[in-house]
């Protein structure tokens, strides 16, 4: 069983092709909706008075929403636009809302998990719900401009995580290391046992007992939205080891492989359209074609 | 066996870690000696009076220089400088030197190669080598300025090329598309059956038969100078084609494999110094470390 805190927010995304307005969104939605296709996923936040019920009932389709709190006030509201590389972000505006005064309480049966998973929020927030559970191995992620602000709560904060996702112009960030592989190999001496740096369209990293992964992206023709696809790659890469019975080198490269076919997903269509109509089948299908396009052996 | 036509060069490399003046590079160098440990190797260049005899006796250890003439005039030389980030690069000046008045004459002995790899080079030379050639299959490369001054000219050329390897850049400014995926296709859609699209620290992507093959970059932590890597690559690309009865998926999947391993060996050293000191176990047991790093099964 999966605990995971972050945002339930809306948002307003522009890309060189496109603007979405009050979208459904979020990394604790986008993160809960992914694990959701793999384990049992609870997770910790709030919205405010504005937020419609169907949303509501679409995300309890998939997750446990016991922890989340209805507050007055508005629901967390993130702006941003994409570069025309669909990969580079610029934040325009954030309204916490009612996260300004959220206590993230954690109810007495969610705090034993067998996963936290932290969200990209502010790590004060996380620290927060650290505080309250006693999960077997705690993740965490981060989003870019926290590292440049928070960078030495950050750090501390490290020590405590056994994993952690982060993106590699974070990774560049936190470490001051232009080189990915010795970025993530300097991160685990940070704390994490396991790294995943995620490369957007190029793949990711996986650092893990002194071995490093390179994976590549599921080759998309049309990635159309690419919000929340770190966050439903944490989701299906979480979600994947939660159902394991040992972390190891050949779980955790299933976990890279079923987080890359969840993000893939999730950037074919705007917001968490394409993750709520998914079902076992197509993930099952998708994994397979990922599996026969790469690799040495056809 | 190859031919292969393209620079051999005097090149000045500045990385934000070290500046490297004057040392032995060019396309052809790079290509032939990382083609030469997999089959025989000609190079069609030409040298000035001022190219030392060490040099060419280094190079024809490796391939045969019987196409290469001593012209009078000076070497060309080619100047860059890389960004922080080891892949973006800035061209500072090049001085074509012998190239402005070479003919590019293939002899009789080579005009039926198994392969013809038409180098980084100005297409208006590789048009003069590709008229004297009857290959078997027609390799091009291409480098970044080439593609924005002389687009029109190149996509002519592509038109009787067999396979084409070119960078992300490259690909995008060629087709417009910002997804590599669908440049990838439109690449091949201009002619060549074999496309490659090459993403430096992140490994590259292989078009062939309606399929995509994206294969990680092989994981270093010491990338010193990223000069010549793409034609290291094509060289171990091609070199492996060349040795095999057929090209099919299998076959190009082991060559993108070769491919990356020879680029790995060559950044790790300045110029081309790590080429010249490799050889075949050094090569076997790194492609064995690359082929138990990738893929779903460790």
């Amino acid at each position: 069983m999966i605990v995971c805190a972050g945002s339930i927010a809306f948002d307003t995304t522009n890309t060189p092709f496109r603007r979405v307005e009050r979208a459904l969104g979020g990394s604790a939605s986008y993160f809960g909706v992914s694990a959701s296709f793999f384990t049992k996923t609870s997770l910790v936040s709030a919205v405010g008075e504005d937020f419609p019920q169907p949303e509501w009932n679409a995300l309890s389709k998939h997750c446990d929403l016991q922890a989340v709190e209805k507050l007055k006030g508005k629901t967390f509201f993130f702006e941003s636009t994409f570069d025309f590389d669909m990969q580079n972000r610029t934040l325009n505006k954030l309204d916490r809302g009612v996260f300004e005064k959220h206590s993230w309480a954690v109810p007495q049966s969610l705090k034993t998990p067998d996963f936290l998973f932290l969200n990209t929020h502010e790590p004060a927030f996380n620290q927060k719900v650290f505080g309250q559970v006693e999960a077997k191995m705690v993740f965490t992620d981060v989003i870019e401009y926290l590292t440049k602000t928070q960078k030495p709560f950050l750090q501390k904060f490290l020590k405590k995580t056994g994993g952690f996702i982060l993106n590699d112009a974070e990774a560049r960030i936190l470490t001051g290391e232009t080189n990915l592989i010795k970025a993530g190999k300097k991160i685990r001496l940070m704390g994490p046992e396991i790294v995943v740096v995620k490369k957007g369209e190029h793949g990711g990293l996986l650092f893990y007992d002194g071995e490093v992964f390179p994976f590549p992206a599921f080759p998309l023709e049309d990635a159309v939205d690419p919000t929340g696809a770190g966050d439903a790659f944490a989701g299906g890469f979480v979600g994947w080891l939660d159902k394991q019975k040992n972390i190891n080198e050949k779980t955790l490269r299933e976990a890279c492989y079923y987080g890359t076919v969840m993000a893939s997903f999730c950037v074919e269509a705007f917001g968490l359209d394409n993750l709520f109509s998914l079902n076992q089948a197509k993930i099952k299908v998708r994994l397979q074609e990922y599996e026969r396009l790469s690799g040495l052996h056809p």
